[in-house]
């Protein structure tokens, strides 16, 4: 990127990447016009939010919007044009293509087009009853389905990952009947099993049940705006079907333009999120991100890495020298009361990164025992043995073991071995931790110091 | 320490230290006869939850008791005998003298004889209405006090450190009014005043009263065994005294043994947990700690301390090389619904060891400001300014704000930098934390990242 090329930042895709990045240009250099072209009606709304406004839990929408087009026109300064798509990027010319005709020229471009659905290969996905959950409209219109059941009816959930279960939850406090079906042999496959284990109990203990190792192979129209769903081979008959089975990068138009792709097809962008071709930079769901610890380039689309990324792209933008700090791929999920999550490596990565994984597990209170309220954490440790290097944790507990999560992702970013972990002298008081916290207690473990 | 040396291992003191002194000595050598030696009828007991079994909390005195003596003996091979107190130890003969008269030779020694309040110097700090809080047998009493006032009564409670606030709300509980003094300008004097205001206005919207720098000059006999307390030349009368005026070191056993002592005048041990006399150990609130960032000794009593370097002791005693990590001064409470703590060095703290401090301080939400109990969180960060070392953090907030304090001490044991802690990738949901955490906003701040 040159900063000193003439015309306007232009960002394309106006919610947390795009924002971020186009808030961040104007910090780093109010004189320079920035312009976000945003196709939707919407803009810098939360999606992880989603399932709480969904469930009940967030009153209003609005809740979920940081920011509205007319803050950022009126208090930032930002040209925010929506129902504005973007068709094409000619390089050459630095300029962008509308899909509803005229052209937008740029001195920087930032793309941040997010990611879309990645629905399973099965007949039907397009059926009015089936839902997948993305953008605001499609939170929308999933909003609209559930008011018309009027707090009954059943619900087929596909996928059981962390969206998969927050979804399951919140549709539960909706009234529904939950039927969640997973395609891998346990819910939350991306935990270890031992961790996924609370979460599994805690589900039974809710209002839905759930499938394993199932196979999904059609979508039909039923009577009443129903959908049947076959699974294995068994037609079964749902009010509302929610495809919650990943996402793919809108690397499309990036790709068109000549921009070089990493994994899963996203768009490569080194640390200062400039892409292959000069003068466009990528952020976000649409980007790849540099792994700290794999030290190589994946694709795991957060909304902590298009925020941070964003940020970064807009300080590029501008010629600030700023580079992404890299990822550890840390995500969290609640659902049915168990806060569950991840940072750093499973022991199949590592093995494959090199490393000669081990793991230890231990479960202990997140209070003292004779604490009110005190509950079960599991923390599980992955580490290479040789070095004792600490390369990932998974946690699930109460709600306290997210920011169990936070302690070991700063433990991962200082290259800590467990033996260190286990050293550190973390706070106790009774209603907030218990004496050797489970943290500690696995971190001790995995060096003889714990029973 | 000659783990050779014929005869039992002795341990003074069988609460936090002694116990798990005795129980690692155990599991490292079996072989080894260890015999403790406690003065009073308890043994292995949570005097960090005192305040919870006063207030109510907990249901019963038992629910304290990690173990009891009959454990220990029986299922452990633990020789405890209790209201056995050590009147002097002979280092030659390698014997202690105990107060009922007899000897009890030892092979090596583990002082673990703990701490003592630190009473103001004022007449009638002995009188029956006046209580401090230490050891299981004062806390007795002062229960016993507390069913005598059948829920009801005026408390007055001198010294607003941790502990004065925890039993300002559990009292509470038990339906006193309560009335907090303190000599220092500010509630929890250890805070920051920015760290401070969160717990000061959660105790005015509490049942408790409190002045700050106030002078406590005389507690007399009041009728109705009530107690008058003289504040700043003022008599009041209140049905019970509650002095949370700090501790001193138990020492006098070691010291009066020929022990070296160090800060406070503590006996000074290594990081084997060994003192300056042959074949003595000491640990727990007795003892100073190393503290990593100081590189020095320091005598900062916490039950962490007490149970790890109980360990170490145990190993020590068996021969067994182990370094006590060393503290940060850590520490956390809880008080009207804010959970306040420190780990690593405040400024002062910073300046006197060489650094040159600054620090940064920010407020954020410890979920999503979208979700419903979306609560506040101060995080308040000390660094070296010219290298930007993280020195110290303090928090305050609701309940998660203490393993946000596990994060820093995580950095601090790192030595990460502020710049280093922005950009952790940590885990991120709605229901759990923000965005961008207070912690990070808070660090990211301090490198000019974040408003």
């Amino acid at each position: 990127v040159d900063p000193g090329t003439d015309g306007p930042l232009v960002v394309v895709g106006g919610d947390a990447a795009g924002m971020s990045a186009a808030a961040e240009a104007r910090r780093c250099d109010p004189r320079r016009p920035v312009v976000v072209l945003e196709r939707s009606e919407h803009v810098s709304y939360a999606a992880c939010g989603f399932p709480y406004w969904l469930g009940g839990l967030v009153d209003e929408r609005d809740d979920l919007v940081a920011h509205d087009a007319a803050y950022f026109r009126e208090r930032r300064g930002i040209d925010v044009r929506l129902g504005h798509e973007v068709a094409a990027v000619d390089p050459e010319a630095r300029r962008v293509e509308l899909a509803g005709g005229g052209r937008v020229p740029y001195g920087v471009l930032v793309l941040a087009t997010g990611a879309r659905p990645a629905l399973p290969d099965v007949p039907g996905t397009d059926l009015p009853g089936v839902h997948a959950l993305r953008d605001m409209s499609s939170a929308i219109a999933l909003g609209a389905a559930l008011d018309r059941l009027e707090g009954g009816g059943s619900a087929l959930l596909v996928g059981c990952g962390p969206i998969g279960l927050e979804m399951a939850e919140n549709l539960c406090r909706r009234g529904l009947r939950i039927h969640l079906i997973e395609a891998a042999d346990q819910l939350a496959p991306a935990l270890h099993p031992d961790v996924a284990a609370p979460v599994a109990h805690a589900l039974r203990e809710g209002c839905a049940t759930s499938r394993v190792d199932v196979d999904l192979s059609a979508l039909r129209p039923a009577p009443a705006g129903r959908v049947e769903a076959v699974v294995d081979g068994v037609p079964e008959v749902h009010d509302l079907v929610l495809l919650a089975t990943g996402i793919v990068p809108n690397a499309g138009i990036g790709a068109a333009a000549g921009c070089r792709t990493g994994p899963r097809g996203a768009l490569a962008v080194d640390r200062a999120c400039r892409t292959s071709v000069p003068g466009i930079l990528a952020a976000g769901d649409c980007a790849t991100a540099w792994h700290r610890i794999l030290e190589r380039d994946v694709w795991q689309p957060l909304a902590t890495t298009a925020n941070r990324q964003g940020r970064v792209a807009g300080r590029t933008a501008c010629g600030r020298e700023d580079l992404f700090p890299g990822i550890l791929g840390s995500w969290v999920s609640e659902a049915f009361g168990v806060t569950f999550g991840v940072t750093g490596l499973d022991e199949p990565a590592a093995a494959e990164a090199g490393f000669r994984p081990t793991a230890v597990a231990r479960t202990g209170r997140d209070r003292s025992g004779y604490m009110p309220g005190a509950t079960e954490v599991c923390v599980r440790l992955v580490y290479d043995a040789p070095t004792g290097r600490l390369l990932g944790g998974q946690t699930a507990g109460g709600r306290d073991s997210a920011n169990r999560l936070r302690a070991l992702a700063v433990a991962l970013t200082a290259r800590l071995t467990v033996g260190e972990l286990a050293g550190v002298d973390a706070a106790y008081a009774p209603p907030v931790s218990a004496l050797r916290d489970p943290l500690e207690l696995a971190a001790a473990a995995a060096v003889g110091d714990a029973p």
